[in-house]
């Protein structure tokens, strides 16, 4: 495997990089950014919070807005943001021009539909190909992962760490898409990538994984009580229940008037950095 | 005077608002950005840090990349960003495309040079228009205002703070232009904007203030190593030389490994944060 910096700024005392790649999992060259905190100069390996990102995302946004670094500073935690779709001339999008679907908003999936099974390999690329890559050239201790994500992210984060217990020991969310089968950006983007079929949706669905049976340790939530999508597309309530009913012990934080931007997350990034590390020890 | 709300986050239990008003000053609307920390809440005046931004920025660049709200919330100050030049169809700019002159850099002077002497009058909007705006419409106390900026914006905070030694009781900066008559940006802006008599740069200049007897009690300056502009534009050993020869008590820090970006500030903030603090409690 071969990586080029893309460009790389001392920040917090660490090094915070952007790096390509040409990816197998999806045929193009892909971008992600890692900060590597102080602590990785003493050359001992460090644990790895994933950020994965929401619609209209590129690794740049959480990069820088998401105000991370001087938390995982503190803490000795390498941060990984992931793109949020394949990108270039060659890779198809939504044919009506949506910004819900097609390039910034792969949804983390593999996809079966055509034209889109070519390229749109989310899910094998931040589960598989991306974690492979940054285990052979950062000092990343593969062992101590934690997971985490915004809005479509959230739903990415939920969904693979469910489906990868053993390999996440820690997960969180800010405002996800907790239930995709249910709401109109899920439908649209299952139905988009992965066919009618609703039994191929399942398994990216985090409401219906915990239905299904797939478990999380426990779980921090934190949602804005002013997101303009709380109700429409996120559903945290769906996720309350069937936390309830699966007996994961469920942190849901409704927090007054918030919205869905990078100032509600940057606002609870340090507290969600704090849970991660305490489970990272 | 009649203010816009543009756009308002809540954001680490605070406001975060971007501001719009039509400006006497500048002959043009004006926007920027403000954000009252939760102590805002409790009805009290609160100090008041003022952050003067650098070439090619608006008031967004240090809203979305600064972090100082976690450090402002904690501290209980409010931090006001205003723009770095008039903005509009009517308002000329660099006639060689260049960014370093026109808009986005007005180097905070009031032009007299035509065409630029209607509408670029930064000094009076920063100093005079938009203070008096933010005391009447917002819980600021003005008897505890400091004020911090980055490159061009670290050159107008020094020179505000120099000429208004009594007005604010704090002055730091990041990476400063400290003396715009002998390097290019500054020869290029004072002379554009001021004309050619050298006379009329050396109040826009602080180490020509300093050397003609302007005084601030201390000064915090940062400056990263890597920074490819230190030593053509910035030149921080002519402050160092100016503090020395006049008493004035100068932490001049040399940031390993750091460059000019706002990777830069952002690590750095808290600190210049708590500094400004310190001295307007």
């Amino acid at each position: 495997m071969t990586i080029e910096i893309a460009s790389e700024n001392r920040a917090h005392g660490g090094r915070q990089l952007v790096v390509s790649h040409a990816s197998e999992s999806t045929s193009t060259e892909m971008r992600f950014s890692i900060f590597l905190p102080p602590q990785a100069e003493a050359g001992g390996k460090l644990p790895v919070v994933w950020f994965l990102s929401g619609l209209t995302c590129s690794p740049m946004n959480v990069t820088e807005k998401g105000e991370y670094r001087a938390a995982c500073a503190e803490l000795g935690l390498i941060f990984v943001a992931p793109d949020t779709s394949p990108r270039g001339e060659n890779v198809p999008t939504d044919s009506s021009g949506g910004w819900d679907f097609g390039l910034g908003a792969g949804f983390y999936v593999d996809a079966t539909e055509e034209p889109f099974a070519r390229h749109y390999r989310m899910w094998s690329y931040v589960t598989e190909e991306l974690p492979a890559l940054v285990a052979s050239e950062f000092p990343a201790d593969m062992g101590r992962q934690g997971i985490t994500g915004h809005s479509m992210g959230g739903h990415g984060a939920l969904t693979v760490a469910l489906r990868n217990l053993g390999r996440f020991r820690s997960v969180s969310a800010f405002a996800p898409i907790v239930a995709p089968s249910q709401v109109a950006w899920g439908t649209k983007a299952l139905g988009g990538y992965l066919g009618s079929d609703e039994a191929a949706w399942r398994p990216h669905d985090a409401v219906a994984l915990i239905e299904d049976g797939a478990r999380v340790s426990d779980l921090l939530v934190d949602v804005g009580t002013d997101d303009p999508f709380l109700d429409s597309q996120l559903r945290p309530d769906l996720l309350e229940q069937a936390c309830v009913d699966a007996g994961i012990p469920l942190t849901l934080r409704r927090q007054p008037g918030y919205d869905h931007s990078y100032y509600f997350i940057s606002t609870f990034m340090a507290e969600h950095l704090r849970w991660h590390s305490e489970r990272l020890r």
